[in-house]
């Protein structure tokens, strides 16, 4: 089953090691402990600016850190499992390509974001950013699931994590958009780079895999602790880099209230598209979760409650159909294979959060936001300031470039990753484990077996 | 398998869209930010009262809030998950409860504890609030596990979520009692309106569902994820609304000792009772809780840590007898089905917590409380303080008021949900999926299927 | 299948119930609340220093304490679920012992590390020792998994804890060793005391239970459950005990790092060595978390982030490295059963660890740690201080202590819990949950039951 094309014996070990080394060397010269720290540092801001050990940054976000951290690795890695045969890789490939992506995005965020006297400085801060950066590679992983090596994940990781990195930094810094919980930074970006990739690795005869490209009972079970994990953990993403404050505590509501709204939303058009009135898994595992997704602009605005469930309630609409309506054409027309449909769940509801967020801008007043307007929009006071309609120009343009660089970048690195040597699965092996694992149950892999996997005991009773 | 009455695509939809569109305009007339979550109103008293960011309330119970979170949606949802073939409605119908209820009992709680010039104020403590009714919600759906279609479910969470917050209304703010983590409110109230349902939908014929009534090894294993997330956030649960400082820190640590105490009198018990001295995992996944419900009300108080094991003793001992000797009484005698057992995990313990609790409260002094008596009994102190054996009356009353409104509101509610308009399941097809879901592996569904569930394989070598 | 011997119908209630009784006693007499949890104390506290609520030790603390209870629970229960047929024994008899041995080392390390006027004060701090203590008795239960009754299990957790206490009390306070994530404490001694047991217990014809010693595909998903809720919530693991502010704050970024460092030195060294260039979930489930257990020492300390990630590769190296060819070894050379390669993931990672510690602490310097020497190295400052070179020696010494004190330690309680009095199971039969456990699918226990687990299918087919 197994041929020398898909043998990484030698490619996966350089591929992780060198990485490693190269990051471990650049850390060493450019990275340094912030001020909140750094023991040194730390004390000299305590009593330099007569602040106490509660005011240190830990104690603000590092449960939401620790939520978000959650949601990249048990969230997007158990989503993924819903593969009958994949479940190793989605988990495992998901875990390394993460491990390796926030080190390298602490490194490229550091590179663009600003350094201070020629070094780095990192803090929860930078582990957020970090993994957010990383959430971005993984939903692109979701579009190529099952179709790739880990050696060309994590080339398309380094590859990503740099794009993404540029990409935040003229969004942010150059044009002086606002987005939080990254409708467009992560969301729209992670999306179209991956979905671009995928077009780009079409494969025209996937068909010869796709009795492995379903899922089965189990494997759905297993999936549901992922969307679960994202949806509870999602208030905590879209708020953990928010202003100190209302900033957190707002957006944590709001994106609360448009996922409860999105979730009415799929249980209703699911039951309403699909064979029988039935409830149909796929749309569950994803479409609840569009409403934490379409909030990640406007979140930290005054957006209200009530405005968040409508939006939630739209991006679990226009989700669902997109799962049964608009996913067979791109697969069909435009030759885009999205395994996990990032497209309905990242892409169009990442438009959605930028377009809300952009609106959201635009009406801004003071009235509205009183002093509180100097942390969600800082340009709108001091000296040099704009309007509220420039802010939401701002906005709108944010996501063309982050569109154009999206899909410039995935159009590039999808002919570096399609380059035949790393050990891409065949096309009559994709979805399957046990191409990149030892899976027990197989021959020769444990002689005193006495188990077989369910799939392999049905055969011979259904074929 | 489906035939019209049980299809609901129509009947789903309708109620999913009807409720949200409902909520939303509630929402957008009635529904404000609160004082820590308004931009305006929080820099405002930011500088009025000399505050700073940390002293926003989202620093002080969003931890807890998460927590919360994670047992409603992951704790309550596969708990239920033992069932062989009911793992897709036991995950997702508490998910789509949930999501419901959280919105409704913002509205029903935010109407009963107070309008703020015409409108519910919301932040960090309505969301814990909305959480904690949802819970009582899905203690009821234990009772009707198996045996109820989604739109009967989402129904009986109107009602029950409206009773609920009324419930709460008359112990908290009418009668004075004292529930930081809900023993009368949450789970005696839950537990015996859903057992009252359980009664009025009583199915003579639910034998002929009885092989998909138990468990298989795999869900067995789904279920401990949820039993396990339930033990170890329930100390944040009892602590989510308790007063800032030592009232939380204490409510958890009584918590964490009382379930500790409960896990081993539910070992000892199960071995005890159980064929051959085995462990059953039913005890294991449920009366291991009980030690939380049982100190819900007494949690904040000073019930000291080997008096908070010794009620956990008592409570894991009576859940785990309750499983083995009552369930088959209430069943055979009482015609209650209750699916998961819900008398023994949140009736029984609930009104041993309401008794504790009413006990713990008369016996307060100010001489073991100091000054914190004020957070933990304001009634006890200021200008009309009442006794402490007052305030024990006061808890004693609300228990049976709680008791009360459970048992008349299933009754009026249960009839309401027997009408055979709602699409639930023939006495045949209880506890399974496949009657609301797309089941992977089910004909017709996926063509190319070659796997069926376990279950299927089994039957023609076992048969 | 179940013979007189191993049925605990007396045996484990006895043992349950009695050790909770003489627990229950001891609290009531020695333990109290800590000024912290106890409100009169609290309230007095912040009237006489002027403290805020927020000062209380519960929102320092809290957080990271529920991290840290995930682990203990979640972690290394499902961890240890990748064996086929011990799922219910993984999970539940970690929960036992968990939740017994809490409560154990609340006591013993109260006895030993002070009492106030004759009494423990406990309090979220408390609570964090308790959970790592634990930590250490599953550490030694990964190595006898599967071989052992509960009540075995119950008695060496008595025993361990205990010596955990005595160790951990010379350590810290006689010797004055800094070790904040337990990488002596908990990792070398709960490993080398784990092993010694597994040694005097040796089984010879172990060979007889082979065949269910091997994990399944669904089983090795599970495992991952634990694995990845171990590997996030590190961080919070080294960070929970640390120094307010800075400490806090470095240990968990130190933590992340060397975890992800760790991660793709174990992917690489995995593809390296295994099968056909296959990567092996054993190293994946396990290896890829020694980089948490080698900065246990030094993480609080000034280890640089590079620092972390060069310690956390070393760590992943040598612990796959372990699982490969020095378990083989251990097994057929030094007669030790290792059931879940502790000595690979605890054993030599710890003893790395306090090298580590060792060496950073005694190249510790004023100009590096400024005013936060302090916090870090307290004699290296104030009245009585030592050289920074002296703090090394003294990491030295603990590292010999601790490996004494496991070694011999567990050689006595390996002779005690050789007695043949526990119920162990027979050597044909380890590794098996239906030996203590109802499971469903057995006969006898559900007449109806239509349904086999999955191994039980595939025999006739393969055989």
């Amino acid at each position: 089953m197994t041929d020398y094309m898909t043998n990484l014996r030698v490619k996966l070990p350089a591929t992780c090691i060198i990485l490693e080394i190269i990051i471990i060397i650049l850390f060493a010269t450019l990275v340094e402990y912030d001020h909140d720290t750094d023991a040194k540092h730390w004390h000299e801001e305590m009593s330099k600016h007569n602040k106490t050990d509660y005011e240190n940054e830990f104690y603000f976000r590092y449960p939401s850190f620790q939520d978000v951290h959650v949601m990249i690795f048990i969230g997007f890695g158990f989503l993924m499992t819903f593969l009958q045969r994949y479940g190793f890789s989605s988990v495992g490939f998901n875990f390394l390509i993460a491990a390796f992506s926030l080190q390298w995005a602490t490194l490229m965020q550091g590179f663009f974001h600003g350094m201070h006297n020629g070094k780095i400085h990192i803090g929860v801060e930078s582990m957020i950013n970090a993994d957010f950066c990383t959430g971005s590679v993984l939903i692109s992983f979701g579009a190529v699931l099952g179709k790739t090596s880990p050696v060309q994940l994590l080339l398309m990781a380094v590859f990503e994590v740099t794009l993404f990195a540029v990409n935040e930094f003229i969004l942010l810094s150059v044009i002086g958009a606002r987005d939080a919980g990254g409708s467009m930074t992560i969301h729209t970006f992670g999306a179209y780079f991956g979905l671009t990739v995928a077009r780009v690795l079409y494969r025209p005869q996937l068909d010869k895999s796709k009795d492995k490209s379903t899922s089965v009972y189990h494997s759905d079970l297993f999936a549901m602790i992922g969307t679960i994990y994202l949806w509870m953990f999602w208030p905590s993403f879209n708020s953990a880099i928010t202003a100190h404050g209302d900033d957190q505590h707002r957006t944590a509501m709001n994106t609360y209230y448009s996922l409860a709204a999105c979730t009415l939303a799929t249980y209703g058009f699911s039951a309403l598209v699909s064979h029988e009135g039935k409830l149909d898994m796929v749309h569950i595992q994803n479409a609840a979760l569009a409403g934490g997704v379409a909030v990640g602009t406007a979140g930290e605005m005054m957006l209200t409650p009530f405005g968040s469930m409508i939006v939630g309630f739209i991006a679990g609409t226009i989700s669902t159909l997109g799962f049964k309506y608009l996913s067979p054409i791109l697969e069909e027309k435009l030759r885009i294979q999205d395994t996990c449909g990032v497209h309905n769940l990242h892409g169009m509801p990442g438009v959605l959060g930028a377009i809300v967020g952009a609106i959201t801008a635009a009406t801004a007043t003071k009235e509205i936001y009183g002093d509180g307007l100097a942390d969600v929009f800082p340009d709108l006071t001091g000296g040099n300031k704009i309007t509220a309609s420039f802010q939401g120009v701002r906005q709108a343009i944010s996501l063309a470039v982050t569109l154009g660089i999206a899909l410039l970048g995935g159009l590039i690195v999808g002919f570096i990753l399609k380059l035949p040597i790393y050990g891409s699965p065949p096309d009559t092996t994709c979805y399957e484990d046990s191409i990149y694992w030892e899976v027990p149950g197989e021959e020769g892999g444990h002689e005193e077996m006495t188990t077989v996997p369910v799939e392999d005991v049905a055969k011979p009773l259904n074929g």
